[in-house]
């Protein structure tokens, strides 16, 4: 191809071409709005100048420990100030900021340490029991900070441990310089971050995000969710969790105010919400059940529509009708941690208000269509690559292609390579397309049951499940069988006041399912759950494994 | 610098790195919303679906005639679905849109076809006449094709000319294939535009876009004019003026509907916003004025509030007022051609609402702060590369730092050189820094009086001129003068009913302004608009000399 006009003399330099990077947005908050609250925490109330001020501060204080480019700033926070400014404070030194799930075991910690080559380590007094025991078990030797929260909550279910730090957090940062030229990313495609999976089998999976999608997220997030200027944002999902889905980032976009949550507790919740006019919130479905679990009478009442942003399962129709009755309106959406959070949104549209009750919820059952930030979302066949038919019934593998896809695992080149055979992300999810481009999820690959040389559909048998109003939770799984090969073993936990037998819940599913599709065995049980509020289903799948062919 | 795990094995693919383009935004709101009405021309109604289509059946007609990556298409069209489906077609062949102004004549016309080596020129019939003219001096040889516009309107006050072209445009797009694997941007960094200047002295410059910038400045469009889902915008700004300032690509990120507008007339807008709902719409200061040079009883009545986006010239008071009172809240951008229209925006704050009038008017004649998608804006001395102090008084030159900043000048190293140097574009305007970060101008470069050595803001002056209620329109330039180098010299419109003297003009400003800074010499006249309603100042400043020194 010969070179046009239109390449020459045209090329970049600093005044038309600047790394993207979700910093931007808080230094432009700052700017414009430097006295408006960005965050409140308990009694605190601090606003955008100081929390890019904080920031910069927490910035200079890394790097006169020599934390730098490449270098891994590891995080065990709640969602809390010092979890905010870290967001903004690490990636400014060029280090990758690590956040740690909170509910881990000391192993599990003390793997991701060494396997990060964890420089630095900055741990909440709530967790310090843990990590005092990972960072026995651990090779790597970070330096330690105490975050001591000077509001942590009077009712607090859990004490404050002991201090375990070289540092205290609040006085390290409060004593640096508070100007820093921040290390602008050499690139865009520069780390940013890193997040594990909470891998089921084997060893978790680095995931490195890079600041040009961390940056388009902000951009996207504030149109999928609908944000106008100034949302008050409640932090009931965590941040440790895929970066809060780029939230902390996203704010800036639109100056809205951060409103730190150390606990997912429905008092503190509706409090927030009537006192801080809160606007918007995610979670998982079990986040929900937490509002609806209070009685009616008892929340505070509030005028405005909140919008709460829900992934993971398709919320059931029962628990979209009791939100709307609450005053949320709830967006469905869909993604992986390796997508940066949300990466798929269901898209409602006006007329589909309209619909009666089923059909409705067909259509809230769907994951949607693709994030405004992403480029590219199918439904494959991942052999031949191929997309399946879009009818709504052929299932494939859903693929992601874009800019809000992660660079890749971290010292794992065979498993980004896996993950990215083929130019396009493989999710490990089942979906079909519909005929009108909308996809619906119907299982994680390793989820689906094969009976008989039938796919069966964990989730289809679980959606049945719901539908009587005996059972408050459902987790399908295979059991292995002889004759059958696996067969469907229905774990079941019963709303109180409800007595049900094997063969009730069985004879329900004859009535919504194909036989072959039925549970064969039903198990009465708390269900277990992470702390995200996903099933556990690789501890079902053991259990139903014990029980034999 | 060491290479770190960061940088290694995880490198861009397919999957995780796309090229930004403001074409995908189209391709979502298609998928999302296909049977939404993207455009409304007088009977017309076209869906998205059919918008998408009828832009790959454009690309596909411009591929069979050979066009392709790094040609020039350049439009001579009004705000017509064709303008529309240009901006998508085009750019998905690799060819650059070429824009020009409808309102050239024939030698500006031949001038751009020739230095653009345009390729194929669509026409509309309404300028055939010029058209033709142009292209007997053009040494330029482009395929002609005329587009007929089915919805001219009937009151048109243009009649539309012959025929000049070998194809009719609805015919040949209507006859190729729906089916166009769109040749993606081998890089965001592609070409995408080209936009002339409207270049006062020598010859214009050929400003190129490139789809990176484009793509981010629908999101940026979309978050500064608070868009929410399914935005009605009216056409009123013209396309060919830095594309629409992106607005064309920017509709699709939120499925809105263009409503086209062949002419800016108070009956059609005012039709536009009762019958279709119109919620945004763009312009310079002469669109509000012929809004409210309608009679209040003669208005539809409307009850939503419609957002207008003006640009230019900071709005006087009274016409704020003025479009309050009829509905329209008025959101002042500030940019240029070469920062792919508006890159600053006057973020209003809340509590300047309650401030008395003449605080509020202070607050509303700044241009305002950076763009959500520009990284940097700076008042600095292009001598030193510094920051001027940020003391609201202290002059230096406004500059533009980020991904919303043009390529640079097509076929002119030199220009672009000079615009770019240090790193920064250099606007040529004039402006302070106000302590709070908010930018405002003072004057072009090229507009600033200089008399006896002092700075005069010819702006200043006017704002002084403006304050007379018998002054409707006033421009102020240099006039030669023998003692004091230059001395302004006002050009006044007067309102119909008022009489006024010179000494009455210089009286009034002395009121308000240090004398040495009202005008020496007062012209009664019309003063001389652009297209786009800028005063055309070179003329004026001709006409000053001739008055001699």
């Amino acid at each position: 191809m010969s070179i046009t006009p239109y390449e020459i003399d045209l090329d970049p330099n600093p005044a038309n071409y600047q790394p993207l990077t979700p910093l931007a947005h808080l230094e432009r908050a700052a700017l414009i709005h430097p006295d408006h609250v960005a965050i409140i925490h308990g009694a605190l109330r601090m606003s955008y100048r100081d929390f890019l001020t904080r920031s910069k501060q927490l910035a200079n204080a890394l790097s006169a420990l020599g934390l730098t480019r490449g270098h891994t700033v590891s995080v065990m926070l709640s969602n809390t100030p010092a979890m905010l400014e870290a967001h903004h404070g690490v990636p400014m030194t060029g280090a990758v900021l690590h956040s740690i799930n909170t509910r881990l075991d000391a192993e599990a910690i003390a793997f991701q340490l060494d396997h990060s080559d964890s420089k630095l380590l900055i741990v909440d007094r709530e967790f310090s029991g843990v990590v005092a025991e990972a960072l026995k078990l651990a090779k790597a030797d970070p330096i330690v900070i105490d975050y001591d929260d000077a509001n942590y909550p009077d009712d607090a279910p859990f004490p404050k441990g002991a201090r375990i730090g070289t540092l205290d957090y609040d006085e390290w940062v409060q004593a640096a310089e508070p100007d820093f030229d921040r290390t602008l990313p050499q690139d865009e495609w520069d780390s940013l971050s890193l997040n594990y999976t909470s891998g089921t089998t084997g060893n978790p999976k680095g995931v490195v995000y890079h600041h040009r999608g961390a940056a388009m997220m902000g951009y996207a997030n504030v149109i999928a969710s609908g944000m106008g200027r100034h949302p008050v944002y409640l932090w009931s999902l965590p941040m440790f969790h895929c970066n809060g889905w780029c939230f902390p980032w996203t704010l800036g976009v639109v100056g809205g105010t951060h409103v730190c949550l150390r606990w997912v507790r429905a008092k503190a919740m509706y409090d927030a919400i009537a006192d801080h006019g809160v606007t918007h919130l995610c979670g998982a479905p079990v986040v929900m059940a937490t509002l609806l679990n209070v009685p009616e009478d008892e929340r505070p009442e509030f005028t405005h529509t909140v919008s709460f942003n829900t992934a993971a399962a398709p919320p059931p129709e029962a628990v979209l009708a009791g939100m709307a009755d609450a005053g949320f309106e709830v967006v469905h959406l869909y993604g992986l941690t390796e997508t940066y959070g949300p990466a798929v949104v269901n898209e409602w549209k006006a007329e589909w208000s309209a619909l009666e009750r089923a059909a409705r919820t067909t259509r809230k059952a769907r994951q949607g269509v693709r994030y405004p930030a992403l480029e590219n979302l199918a439904v494959m066949d991942p052999e031949t690559m191929q997309n399946v038919p879009a009818d709504g019934e052929t299932i494939g593998e859903v693929m992601f292609r874009g800019n809000i896809v992660m660079k890749g695992y971290l010292k794992n080149p065979a498993a980004s390579k896996e993950a990215f055979r083929g130019g396009w992300f493989h999710s490990g999810d089942l979906g079909v397309m519909h005929p009108d481009g909308y996809l619906q999820i119907k299982d994680r690959s390793k989820d689906i049951i094969i009976s008989g040389g039938e796919n069966i559909s964990s989730i289809e048998v679980e959606d049945a499940l719901y539908k009587h109003p005996g059972i408050l939770a459902a987790a399908v799984v295979a059991r292995p069988d002889d004759k059958w090969g696996e067969t469907p073993c229905a774990f079941v936990e019963l709303r109180s006041g409800h007595a049900l037998s094997e063969a009730d819940v069985i004879e329900h599913c004859r009535g919504l399912l194909a036989r072959f599709k039925c549970p064969r065995t039903v198990v009465f049980c708390d269900i277990p759950k992470t702390s995200t509020g996903k099933i556990q289903k690789f501890l079902l799948r053991d259990q139903a494994r014990t029980l034999g062919a």
